[in-house]
C-alpha cells in the first residue's frame, strides 16, 4: 500500500527526530535563558513550543514515513501487525537515534552552546514510573486513533498529549529512547545525563509493552468474515 | 448498535477516568513544585495540562464507551434518552469512582507523595453556584454537539471547555463527582476535603438537572414522522 | 431555512452572550486575584479562558441562534444580505445586551464581588482605533468563513481571534457592544466605565462599517447565472 | 483555476500581512508594558498571540490569494510549479513588504508609540542558522500540506508552526523578509534594526532554498501517466 522508497521514508524519520529533538532542546535553552528564575515557568515554555512542534512534524512526514519519529513506535507498530519492509525497523530505528543526536547538536548551535554530555541526573522511582506510564498512554492514544480511522488526528493529539504529559508525569514525559538519547548530547535544560538515560530506556520499554497490552485490550483487530 | 462488550466498556471508564484524575492530580503537584510562589501561574499550568488531557483522554476511549468519565454524563445520558445496557449505569458509575480514586493513588505515586486525605476546605457560596454553572455548562455542551451530529468534536471542545472553566468558575470547575471523590485522596494542590466535597457532589448534582433541563430546552429531539 | 422557533433562538443569544460576559469577567477576576501582582499573567489567564470559552459557547448555539452574541455581528449579517425574521434583530439584540448584563451578575456573585458599576476609564486614542481595528477584523473573520463554505470553523476561529485580539489591539478588544454594557456592571479587572463604554460602542460602530466593507471588497456575493 | 481579479489578491497580501505585522508588533508592546520585568513571559504572551493571529489571517484570506503573506512563501510557490500570472509575483511581494511596513504603523499608532526605526541588534551566528532552520521548515511545512492534498490545515499548521519556531530557533523565528522589513519600523519589542534585517533576509533566503530543495526530496510532484 505504501509505495515511498524506503529510503525517502528513513530520510523522513531522520530529519523529524531531528527536529523534534531541535525542538525540545531549543525551546528549553530559551526558556532557561529568558525565565531564569521561574521554573515553572520555563517548563510551560518548553511543554507549549514542543506541543506545537511535534503536532507539526508529525503532520509533515506523516505520508511519507508514518511520523514514528519513535523506536518504541516503530516496535510497536510492527507487534500489532504492521507488515514490516525487508530492513524497515532496523534502519527506521537507526534514523531516529540518528535524527535525534543531530537535533541536539543543531539546537546547540542556533543557541551557541558547546556540545557536551548533559550532566543532569533524572531518576528517581516516581520518574521511572512516569516514563511507563506516559509510554503506554502515548502507545494507547496513537494506535487508538489508528484503529479506529481517526489517523488524520494523530498529529493535533499527540502534540496535547506531550502537552499534558509534560506535566502530569514526575519525569515530564521523554517517553521516546530516541529523544532521550539525542537528550544526552546537551548540557541544558532538556538535557539527561547517559546513566539517567538508560534507565529511562528501561522504563519506556516496560511502557510500551504495557501500552500494547492496552491496545490489545481496548482494540482488538476487526476480526474478518473469511479468514 | 454498541457491540461492544460491557466489560471493555466498563474498564475503559477506569482506565479514562484515573488518567483523567492522574493528569489533573498530577500536573497539580507539578505546579506547585515548579512555580512555588505564583498561585496564577500554578493554575495555568494546571487547567492546560488538563485542558489538552481531556480532549486525548475522550478521543481514545470515544469508541469504546462514549468516555463519560463522570457520573452525571452517564446519568444525563440516559435521561436524555440513551437506552442504557443492563447494568450499565451502575458498573459505569463504579468504575468512575475506582478509576478516580487509583488515579489520585497513581499520580502520588509518580510525585513520591503519600496517599492521605485532602485536607483542603474548598466550601464558600460562590464556589457552589460556581459548580451549579460548571457542571450545567458541560452537559449542555456534550449533548449540544451530540444531539447536532458533531460528536467527533467532544474531545476538544470539553477539552477546551474545562481550560475555560478552571478560570471563571470560582470554584475551578471540578463537575464530576467521580473526579471529586479521587481528588480527596492527595493532599496536593488538586486535593479536596471530604466535606467540601460532599457539597460539591450536591451542587454538581443541582447542576447536572439544569443542564438536562437545558439540553431538553435548546436541543429538543427530532420528531420522527410516524412515531 | 432556518426553522427554530424564534423564542428559541433568542434564549440562545441571551444565554450564550451571558456566559461570554461571566467568562470573561469570572475569568478576570480569577486571574486578579491569583495573580496579583503579575499584570501580564492576569491578561494571559484571562485571555486564554476567553478563547476557550468563546469557542465552546459559539459551538453549543451555533445550530440554534447562529452564535451571534454580539450585535454588530447581527447587523452586519443583515446587511450582508441575510433574511431576517420579523422582529429578529430587535430580540437578538435585547437578548444580548440581556444577557451581557446578566452574565456580568453571574460572575460578580460565583466570586462573592457586589455587582458595582465599573469605574474603569479605558479612553484613549489608541484604544479607541484598537477598538476600530479589532471589530472590523472579527466581522471580517466572521464573513469570510461563512462565505467561503467553512462555517463550521468559525468557533475555533472566532476563539483563536480573540485570544490574539486581547493582545495585539492596546484596548484588548472588547468588539462587542452586548459584551461592552455587560462590562459596565462589575468593578473589577474586566470592568469599563460607562462613560469608557460609550466611546468603544461608538468605535466599534465605525469597526462594523469598516468590517462590512472589507466582506464586501473580498468577499463579494457570487451572481447567479439567471438572477 | 483561480478566478479571482489579481487586484483583489493583491489587496489581500496587503492587508494580511499588515495585519500580521500589527499582531506581532501590538502584542510585543503589549507584552513588554504588562510584564515588563519577565522576557520570558513577554515572549510567550508575544508567541501566544501571534500563532492565533496568524492562522486566523491564513483562513481569512486563503481563498482570495492564497494567504502567502511572504516573499519567500510566492517565490517558492513558483519555483515548486505554480502558474504565475503576469506581474502576480512582483505585485504580490511588492504589496506583502508594504502591508508589513504599514502593520508596523498601525501598531505603533495602537499603542501611541512614534513609528521610528528599529535600534535592536539582532545578529549572531546562532540567530541567522535559526532563520535559515525556520524558513526552511516554514517552506516543507506548508507544501508538505498542499502536495498532500491538506491545504485546509495550513492555517493552524502553520500558526502551531511559528508557536514553537518563536522559542526553538535563537532567533525567535522571523522567517519572512516582509514582516522583518515591517518590523524595522518600529523601536519597541518586536522591532530588528535596519542591518540586522538585511543578514535576517539573506538567511531567509538561503533557508528557502534549503526548504524548496527538503519539498523536492520528501514531497516530488506525482508523475502523469501521459505526460
Amino acid at each position: 500500500m505504501n509505495t515511498t522508497p524506503l529510503w525517502r521514508a528513513v530520510a523522513a524519520e531522520f530529519l523529524g527526530t531531528g527536529l523534534l529533538v531541535a525542538i525540545i532542546v531549543g525551546s528549553g535553552i530559551a526558556a532557561q535563558r529568558l525565565s531564569p528564575s521561574e521554573t515553572g515557568l520555563q517548563l510551560l515554555e518548553n511543554s507549549t513550543a514542543t506541543a506545537f512542534g511535534l503536532a507539526v512534524l508529525i503532520l509533515i512526514f506523516q505520508t511519507v514515513s508514518g511520523s514514528h519519529f519513535n523506536p518504541v513506535v516503530t516496535l510497536a507498530d510492527r507487534a500489532l501487525g504492521a507488515e514490516a519492509r525487508p530492513l524497515g525497523i532496523v534502519t527506521y530505528i537507526a534514523a531516529q537515534i540518528l535524527g535525534g543526536i543531530g537535533g541536539a547538536v543543531l539546537a546547540n548551535l542556533m543557541f551557541a552552546v558547546p556540545t557536551m554530555i548533559s550532566s543532569k541526573d533524572r531518576i528517581s522511582t516516581g520518574h521511572l514510573l512516569g516514563e511507563v506510564v506516559a509510554t503506554a498512554g502515548l502507545l494507547l492514544l496513537i494506535f487508538a486513533l489508528v484503529r479506529s480511522g481517526r489517523t488524520a488526528l494523530v498529529g493535533p493529539a499527540v502534540g496535547a498529549y506531550i502537552g499534558a504529559a509534560y506535566w502530569f508525569t514526575s519525569s515530564t514525559s521523554f517517553a521516546n529512547p530516541a529523544v532521550t538519547i539525542g537528550r544526552i548530547f546537551t548540557d541544558t535544560f532538556a538535557g539527561i545525563a547517559p546513566i539517567s538515560a538508560a534507565a529511562y530506556l528501561g522504563a519506556q520499554l516496560v511502557g510500551a509493552a504495557v501500552g500494547v497490552g492496552l491496545v490489545f485490550l481496548f482494540f482488538p483487530p476487526v476480526r474478518k468474515a473469511f479468514a
